[in-house]
């Protein structure tokens, strides 16, 4: 039986970076991958093949920085583990020891198999499978009437990919009162339905799907729970992603009631030499100290980098201190991103919290052209003004803008200090110097802290 | 005589920041801003009033917000101070008494006056005057083939503005190897030379100007010290700013070698009750914690906050802690931006450092429309693994990217730390998380340490 001292199952980004990180530390290591298709994609890539890719092959990802390290791939199934034997079993039957184990086995779509009319033809998921999105994207092509479940990240991003077609209706339906609504306080999910309905979408929001209604095993129109019926040629489920562990389950691993397989702060699972990253891995929320249930390849990749320096010795002595849950999204050529809490989640998790807020616009002076409104809110704990969320609205530099704050949040920033920030201004590339605007939205909240103090 | 508790020498970005800031804190402190010129101009927008701004109107900025907090406002020019009985005199003839006086009185560009022909029609200056940049505009608009002395960047901002007309030719001459070769590593300067050429400036690099040559008082052509002959009926010299502290040294305020005012670290001069604040005052630097020469309206506005957050009572206890020169452009579509330490600054300041450093596209995929290159350079501490500085070019995304940099050394952040680092990605807008750039830097920084210590 061949032996590897590190096998990874499971080849996407945090299957990769452990993989990466793990082995230019320990060189004379041996590492296995072991992944089930030969082609990757990048998952966050996956709504842009619809549309802004000419082709699937340009969202390609692949396990080469792995390889070239050192590492080695094989493509095969692991269908069963023998933790006390330390041994796993192929697909393909062959069997193999390890030293260690990475369980990186990610997540798959949740299939609406409540919903009546689930197993018709064209009722699809978004699987981060190569050949699945391939085909997938003929069907789109091919589709004139999309209905998309889910106004989530996903559901949101696919909808928009799909309305820039001319020839194509798409219908978002989202349960709840705004999509992007989980990530965003309703003031700035409002704009995401606001900006999905400018470039086409028909976006129904406080609503559900009650029934798929095919013809010849065929989808061919959505019933809702308004009563509203859509004819539709495609249906594109998009309500969500589950751990992938029923691997990890059979091998009796601890998972959290949530599925996921419980681990401590350096992704160790409840077995000795068993490790378990990324979206089929327990996150804790760094603000709350709850399990939560965030599927980001962001921290995917942040823990598998603590994983990788720490996986033979502890080497860099840094936990994964809890997801920070930081998002970002375009949509009409509108950013989103929200990064730690937002009203909601502080709410809900019993967290002590006043606002800062201001508006402006990403250049200055405003009249430059490509000038795009800011929107900026954050949430600070009125105790000691430490920054522990917020939300920007605006052009494309506030995706790189949420991570100064996501930076603010992990080094415990106050809101007093962030006053004095020196920052970088220019007038092609940001707000004003004078008014630049995560300082105002901090001024604001330590206006209002004075305010609930006297 | 009337009296006011605060007076303000000075309407650019410190002064209205100073007093926004000290008026919210202190609503019924009596505030007076003293400026020369009705109107006032974004400092960092002028360049942008050559082309990119229909008119000059769209690059206004006024003290509107200073007075909306309830300031008051005087359009005349300061000439005696007498800081014993705490009056001044001002043009007009009034005279005024004080309990507190600010000096924020900005800085003036350094006329050539070592060059033969400096005084001849049209060789220019960029001063912060909005008539004075009017009369300019309609000059270059006029202008066939234009010189810029000076590849700082301003020089180079104007110059990338000037070559946006077809029909004019602009030279930009620069004495040291490259352009902006004050704010970045030549690595990257190199890429401002290029972007530079590639707009269609004629950049002529370690050069210098001998002479300018006129006819009937007018200048006609600029003689290199090469020989080269340049036919010129337009000079812009930018060769730098000087603190316009004339007025702060007849009053007997004491100054630094450089010219500017000395303060301490809450911009208190060595007067009692007299203050300084932005260009005209000592800037020192956060990493060699020398006294250095950065003149940037967003220190400026920095050091403006803290005035006015302490200036009637020591209310957020957080002192200037030295600058820290976060820079920003963008060049022909392309953005530079530094913050910190650079490799020639570090060598100069006797600082300990290795660089970390890494190449990628500004989306993820690559082959999404609008990705643009972007290279990362950090500069870190080996002793302890502290983040110091750093260098980034690319899109327009990344004069926000830098403002993290400038953050994590703020605050200290070591790469340690940063490869753990929860950071938002997403295709449209940052490059994968897989290889985010800042980690993949510190990652690398992280292996020289390695190879250093063994």
């Amino acid at each position: 039986m061949k032996n590897y001292d590190v096998i990874i199952i499971g080849g996407g980004p945090s299957g990769i970076i452990t993989g990466v990180t793990g082995k230019k530390q320990n060189p004379d290591t041996s590492f296995l991958m072991i992944k089930e298709e030969e082609k990757g994609l990048v998952p966050c890539g996956i709504p842009y093949v619809f549309h802004d890719l000419d082709d699937i092959s340009q969202n390609k990802m692949g396990p080469a920085p792995f390889v070239k390290a050192g590492g080695d791939v094989l493509i095969d199934k692991v269908i069963d583990i023998d933790i006390k034997r330390k041994t796993l079993k192929n697909a393909s039957g062959e069997e193999l020891s390890y030293g260690k184990l990475i369980f990186a086995t990610g997540s798959i779509p949740t299939v609406p198999s409540f919903l009546k009319g689930y197993d018709l033809k064209n009722v699809e998921q978004i699987p981060k499978s190569y050949d699945y999105i391939a085909g997938l994207k003929e069907k789109i092509l091919a589709a004139k009437n999309v209905v998309v479940i889910g106004g989530g990240f996903i559901g949101a991003e696919v909808a928009e990919q799909i309305a820039k077609y001319d020839t194509k209706k798409v219908t978002l339906v989202e349960m709840q009162k705004h999509c992007l609504g989980q990530a965003f306080s309703p003031d700035f999910a409002v704009l995401a339905d606001k900006n999905l309905r400018a470039i086409g979408v028909n976006v129904l929001t406080e609503n559900t799907v009650k029934e798929l209604v095919g013809k010849d095993g065929k989808v061919n129109s959505v019933i809702l729970t308004s009563g509203e019926i859509i004819e539709s040629d495609l249906v594109i489920s998009a309500i969500g992603y589950k751990p992938n562990t029923d691997l990890a389950k059979r091998a009796g691993l601890q998972l959290t009631k949530s599925g996921t397989i419980r681990v401590d702060k350096f992704m160790r699972t409840n077995e000795e030499n068993v490790y378990a990253v990324g979206d089929c891995s327990q996150t804790i929320g760094f603000i709350t100290g709850r399990t939560d249930h965030i599927m980001l390849a962001s921290t995917a990749t942040a823990e598998a980098r603590i994983l990788g320096y720490n996986l033979c010795k502890i080497g860099i002595l840094r936990a994964f201190s809890g997801t920070l849950s930081v998002f970002s999204t375009e949509l009409n050529g509108f950013a989103f991103a929200s990064a730690g809490a937002i009203e909601q989640s502080a709410e809900a998790g019993n967290v002590e919290y006043v606002t800062g807020s201001f508006a402006d616009v990403d250049r200055h002076p405003g009249a430059l052209p490509g000038a795009k409104e800011i929107r900026i809110k954050i949430i600070v704990s009125p105790k000691n003004g430490e920054i522990i969320g917020g939300e920007i609205y605006g052009g494309k530099s506030i995706g790189e803008m949420i991570n100064i704050i996501a930076l603010a949040i992990q080094k415990f920033v106050t809101v007093y200090e962030m006053v004095s920030f020196q920052v970088g201004t220019h007038p092609l590339l940001t707000t004003a110097p004078t008014k630049y605007s995560l300082i105002k939205a901090c001024e604001d909240a330590i206006s209002k802290i004075n305010c609930k103090q006297r």
